[in-house]
């Protein structure tokens, strides 16, 4: 679904590319054999159970509040929250998210958005010991108790975790939550497409059926062939690497992708920032940006390139109006919609941007909607995987971070650090 | 007001550094001399019948106004944007933001939030011809025009732009806009503290008398002194840019930092890159950042440094709760303040990043309020008005997004293109 478009031969010769690409190819093997490689057949080897309790609780929790706080931090947090903006939440019950930092004003914040509020909880953590979500957790499900007292409270909380053993997982059991799964093969942030991901996402109103046939259906394109776009882009991307373009930018004409593009800088500089290497991710939304990073991306250090992602039909839109005196002369933009104007501006920056020497990779996208997003998914965690294998790294670790967390629960004082 | 607290020893030797600062001290007096350098004397040499007028306006929106559409783009959108969220809107009127993206989707959110409403509009543009804000413009105006009649909703369309000429100036002329000015020898991304920002921010509800204090107070520090902190920070990076250190991360752990951290991005971005120079600006908001990118910065490529801003006390906060399960273990920080666990994480972050041979510039700043705040953007204005002297290039221009308009307005069919 997902396509590549692009000449990149002023920068890399084809040979150079085909050397690549046959190197990547070498490395399908090990999509199957590695460690923490669950999310290659999760889209069509997952829990049909658990699938069918998550569109039940989206249901009821639906039927019974106003508001459903999700808590996670990282992976945890990051794919729904792309996800859900993106489409946009449904009307029945508004997605708002909490333990993903430690900001005492916008805690108040979201503490006051759910006064008079029927609401939900879903807590989401492998370990339930993080510092960040296991304080919000603490926090909400205190007001949750006093708002509802414990037995319904109980009820109202949903527990997304480890399936056998950890405090989330304990307390779930004891306290009788309804509980799903983070599974042991998937890394936080290749969880969007698992309970993780699914839940917020279902309550927020996007069909998840239509959303995994998304992914899908780009992994049957992917898997069926070991020349697809996705290790092209890979192999792409290590090859500019190779001439010193070490800054990737995602670019979007889309304002609802900024935090889709948060997800996927996660999940390329978490991936392929370790031991010394790595391409560093970095986003742009436009047209906002081009009137402010553009300038760099046109003019700056030739070191970056661009990857834009271009949807080819907009989902909804609005036809510039006619305006009798024309004092900014824009009435040659009359009755012509919005997304016309914002699919030249695509154009003009793509030709812009490599007239002035960086490489720019286009990747085509249909209609914004649940089936394109989650083969983009797809697509981008099936990249990462090659590259971060091309790169020389362990794509599905992330020992940086373990470093923060010790660190900090020793300068906290926590018994045993 | 804002201290430099860094010690990069490891990095930088200090014969290197006292070099930089030589040859940055050497630059001062072009802050007085150069085009567009409005800026410097801006914080004491304002227009104050303006500044007074300014106040009028936003006690009018105030009372007869549930929301303010602030169309935009650029450095006439991120500045008040920033200074907004950091501080919170007050009660009396909601400032939303047009004109800054071509999404239709976006769009229809935002005039579905006026329904019902009463309404201003604030269109900020110089030449009130950009692409963007002039769509924007004419699709609210003539919304406010069904809502009101002409008569009235031309007393609630206020213009900052021109003093003397282009489109827009010469419309609110003819209609009867109430009109501010964009200053002819401030650039876009230093306006903030003109009446392109202090209109939107003094309507949300923030004192503009502070805000513009606590700029004129760090500018009195800075100009007493050509060994003051931001001639420091400018020197620093400037060194690490030397040492191949080509990427700057700035890291805030306020959430409600976010957009101030675009506004930077656009200030150091569009300031120094150009003529294929610069140093890449990126930002990251933690602690939600040090689940993701935070993998990177510690154990990535090592040619990034990362500027901490350090606020030294929490205007909110929140204590956290004792659970008598403890199942989370974190009985041990029952009773501490939110607040007191988010400068651990700073501490923890800094130490780690450092440990992890990241360059870490610190910034101590009092307080997030509007006094610091005003007196953290005049740092930078002033740090990156040394520092692009000391690359070599105009700090002032833009010559890449002028390219890009212009190719927008080739592709779009506009006459005389």
């Amino acid at each position: 679904m997902i396509k590549l478009t692009t000449e990149l031969d002023e920068f890399i010769t084809p040979a150079e590319l085909e050397q690549k690409k046959t190197e990547a190819q070498k490395l399908i093997p090990r999509l199957k054999t590695d460690d923490m490689t669950g999310w290659v057949d999760q889209p069509i080897d997952y829990d049909k159970e658990e699938f069918a309790r998550i569109k039940q609780a989206a249901q009821k929790i639906n039927s019974d509040s106003d508001i459903l706080v999700c808590i996670g931090i990282g992976g945890s947090y990051l794919g729904h929250k792309a996800v859900i903006e993106a489409l946009g939440n449904g009307p029945d019950t508004l997605i708002i998210f909490a333990g993903n930092n430690l900001g005492p004003a916008m805690l108040n914040k979201k503490l006051e958005l759910l006064e008079g509020k029927d609401w939900s909880i879903n807590v989401i953590s492998k370990s339930g010991t993080t510092t960040e979500p296991a304080i919000a957790f603490r926090i909400f499900k205190q007001k949750l108790i006093e708002k509802y007292g414990e037995e319904e409270a109980f009820k109202r909380i949903y527990a997304t975790t480890d399936a056998n053993k950890g405090a989330l997982h304990d307390e779930s059991v004891k306290n009788g939550y309804e509980m799903f799964v983070v599974p042991d093969n998937i890394g936080g942030r290749y969880s969007v497409l698992t309970a993780v991901g699914l839940l917020p996402i279902a309550v927020a109103g996007i069909d998840i059926d239509i959303l995994m046939a998304g992914a899908a259906e780009e992994r049957e394109q992917l898997i069926s062939s070991d020349d697809n776009d996705a290790l092209k882009y890979a192999a792409i991307r290590n090859c500019l690497l190779d001439k010193g373009f070490d800054i990737e930018i995602l670019s979007t004409f889309e304002p609802e992708l900024r935090y889709f593009s948060e997800w996927w800088t996660q999940l390329f500089g978490e991936s392929e920032g370790k031991d010394h290497k790595g391409i560093y991710p970095s986003y742009v939304v436009n047209t906002t940006s081009l009137h402010s990073m553009g300038q760099y991306i046109q003019d700056g250090r030739r070191n970056l390139f661009e990857t834009v992602l271009s949807f080819k039909k907009s989902t909804a839109d609005y036809t510039i109006p006619h305006d009798p005196v024309d004092a900014d002369g824009l009435n040659f933009l009359a009755g012509k919609e919005l997304s016309f104007v914002n699919e030249k501006a695509l154009e003009a920056t793509v030709a812009a941007h490599r007239s002035g020497g960086t490489p720019v990779i286009l990747l085509e996208i249909p209609t914004l909607s649940a089936k394109s997003l989650g083969a983009l998914i797809y697509f981008f965690e099936y990249a990462v995987g090659i590259s971060g294998m091309l790169l020389g790294v362990n794509p599905y670790d992330q020992p940086g971070v373990e470093e923060y967390k010790n660190n900090m629960f020793r300068l906290l004082g926590k018994p045993g650090y």
